[in-house]
């Protein structure tokens, strides 16, 4: 056995346990030409290991239904943890990292809720845990942040980071269909899930931007601070003004560091037409990151599948095996801090951010009715940047009255609407969508 | 002193190295929390050091106007060359690596000009070489391609990369105006050098992608094989015609692996506008990898500036001094590919590779001219996809006259617009640009 060989076991056979093998055997070779190492899958695990059967497994040559097989073999250097999940997933990884093996996984939502203790762990016992495969399927960001942004102070991120929830938003955009059939389709498609709640409700984007800020921002953002709204009320009227605006409606994870706090949101966001972010269609990702001295950087590919996030896994467990061919331990920190210089930096409230507003409020066609919505939000001290009032509708129908606001406080605006939605002739619930970069160049 | 403290020396106090200065000093917390290390910036030299003052400078403690007495420095870990040009930079280098002191360099023309002499010396004395400034200023693209994408094969490189020819680019699409014009204007506001040729006439760019894919294909490109066409000849008709065709001209460097050679080329070219490369606007760079596993990734920000080229420079600063404190040698090879595994792709001829085109004649307006332009096209083999001919000229005029072409070879074109030019109602020289991706999707 070669001296520059590091043995892999994964745990998990779905898409990206699959992509990763995939990855790891075809590759093999240019692996080698690159790194000199042998990166060599020994053990794969999964329950039902003994329904797979591919050319790439077939060349694996030990597997087995459970996982101890993997974290018990006193060879394999790196577990790399692909169940996807929250207990057997935890299970594995607190296991492995106890066991002293090196630990990748792409498994954000475990990391976004109990990323603390993971990576306390890994910390305590000086093993190096990768999770590249976590945010943004194949495209490099973590190592981008923990390594080649080293020198920044990152001031903000924006991401583009469920490819379910943009493929449905472009579709929509396209298409002009309502969401509901478009999910459907997209369905059929397989798109996305039969059960599409995280992607579609922004629970997945939020479980992204909580690992990406907590790098960022050198902070534990405890999950259940961040704000998310889903894009399963964007209604095809909405995404009509938006154009009518020179915008687009996305589904954006937006984190902000402040003097003493920060913001970190999930919500369908209007953004600029002319903003490249609002380029990024169907399933495809893109992240947004503004530092202080590099400036704005855009990191934009796939965000899913197999072998893009299998790409990223594999970079990782790269970079894991080039450090133990060096003896090289702890050369980046986990988060991308060291552990004494973690800080711990409030989320503020979603109602004391300031942004800009689309309002769009429903109210009978009467004269005075927008003089006195108008005027209400002038009560809370709101100002209109632009208004539309279109002239399509009968006297006494409802219409759409849509209003962009200049930035103002959360907490203004859901008062203000409060009070406007219980005058007697505004006829359903106000719709608002926060609005990013309106007033940019 | 502490021994987790790297100790820095600059040689050359332009603009990067203003930058370098600036991000290195005026971070050394943020660097401090995230890496745990000092990275010390000890000594500044420059020819005319003497007449630099500001408050980073300031904090340097030693200021020379010799580089050697910092190359001498036994304490010296890392010398950072950032005067640009040939001779005197190369000197700097060669002279810092046989002192065995690891090296980071953003110049460009060199590497691509005598990179090969350069890395070899790195490699025979085991220091580090860091150039991750040398291309897309701040933009973490080097690093990507040698560690974030090593489980790839990298298949295709598409390049932004000069900001002074974007910039020329993007404001004779917005304004209509001609190439000089707005050239002056570039040199009267900074955004190109008084002598702008490197940067116009395509030089710069074909430096960065002899550098990108030197690294992306394991292989010394040797730079005067690269085909290299400027903008300085792009005229608003062909930019009004790109409208026509729903495209972009953009600089672009593109590279392309085959199974037995490889492409190097930099020309002006057409790009579909629905390419997220085309909204890449004024000094903004992006890079559009295509990989075998990850597929399509953009890797977009400021091209330039001392700021963010400063912070690159800083990031290869501060990925040496990690493994200067692990104690770790050679844990990237310089060029992403360990010496025993470099391998020999011949690049391809200009004429032998294969593209679409857009060809704008100019002929007398008389009937049978378009006719018997398209025949010759014809004998070439050359089939067209779109022609355009304007409607608004009297008989008589001299007329363009806009044809796309589907994919053919370089030389089919040549050897038909070679005959065409020389027909007796063809009255100026045709105008030829090639044009990326009008089929693909």
């Amino acid at each position: 056995m070669s001296d520059r060989r590091v043995n892999v076991g994964i745990v998990g056979y779905g898409t990206v346990g699959k992509g990763t093998v995939n990855v790891l055997i075809d590759n093999a070779n240019v692996i080698k030409e690159k790194t000199g190492i042998d990166i060599f899958v020994k053990s794969v695990a999964d329950l039902k290991i003994n329904e797979f059967d591919d050319q790439f497994l077939r060349k694996v040559p030990n597997k087995y239904t459970d996982a101890d097989m993997i974290i018990n073999d006193p060879v394999i250097d790196i577990v790399v943890e692909l169940i996807g999940g929250y207990n057997a997933a935890k299970k594995v990884i607190l296991d492995a990292i106890e066991k002293k093996k090196h630990v990748v996984t792409a498994n954000k939502a475990l990391l976004a809720v109990y990323g603390t203790e993971i990576f306390k762990k890994a910390e305590e016992k000086s093993v190096q845990l990768g999770f590249e495969g976590s945010v943004g399927g194949g495209i490099p960001i973590i190592k981008v942040l923990k390594e080649d942004l080293a020198a920044n102070n990152i001031k903000e991120i924006y991401g583009i980071i469920n490819g379910t929830a943009n493929y449905i938003l472009t579709r929509m955009e396209k298409e002009g269909k309502e969401f509901d059939e478009v999910l459907k389709d997209a369905q059929r498609l397989g798109y996305a899930e039969a059960d599409p709640t995280f992607d579609i409700e922004g629970i997945d984007t939020a479980h992204k931007i909580t690992i990406l800020s907590s790098i960022a921002f050198n902070t534990i953002i405890p999950f259940d601070k961040v704000f998310v709204e889903g894009i399963s009320s964007i209604k095809q009227v909405d995404i009509d003004f938006a154009k009518k605006l020179n915008c687009k409606i996305k589904l954006l994870a937006i984190a902000k560091k402040h003097e003493n706090d920060i913001e970190v949101r999930v919500h369908p966001t209007m953004i600029p037409e002319r903003y490249i972010l609002s380029k990024v269609e169907n399933v495809f990702n893109a992240i947004y990151l503004v530092s202080d001295k590099l400036d704005r950087t855009i990191h934009y590919g796939r965000g899913a599948g197999g072998l893009p996030t299998g790409s990223a896994v594999a970079g990782d467990i790269i970079s894991i095996a080039r450090d133990i061919i060096c003896g090289c331990h702890k050369r980046v920190p986990v988060l991308g801090f060291t552990k004494e210089y973690r800080s711990y930096f409030p989320v503020k409230n979603i109602d004391d951010i300031r942004s800009s507003f689309y309002l769009r409020f429903m109210a009978l066609d009467k004269p005075g009715v927008l003089s006195k919505i108008a005027g209400v939000l002038g009560k809370y001290n709101i100002s209109i940047s632009a208004a539309i009032q279109p002239g399509d509708y009968s006297p006494g129908d409802v219409v759409p009255l849509v209003f962009m606001t200049h930035e103002t406080i959360g907490r203004h605006v859901s008062d203000a609407v409060r009070e406007i939605d219980s005058m007697e002739y505004v006829k359903s619930k106000t719709v608002v969508i926060r609005v990013e970069g309106a007033h940019r160049g």
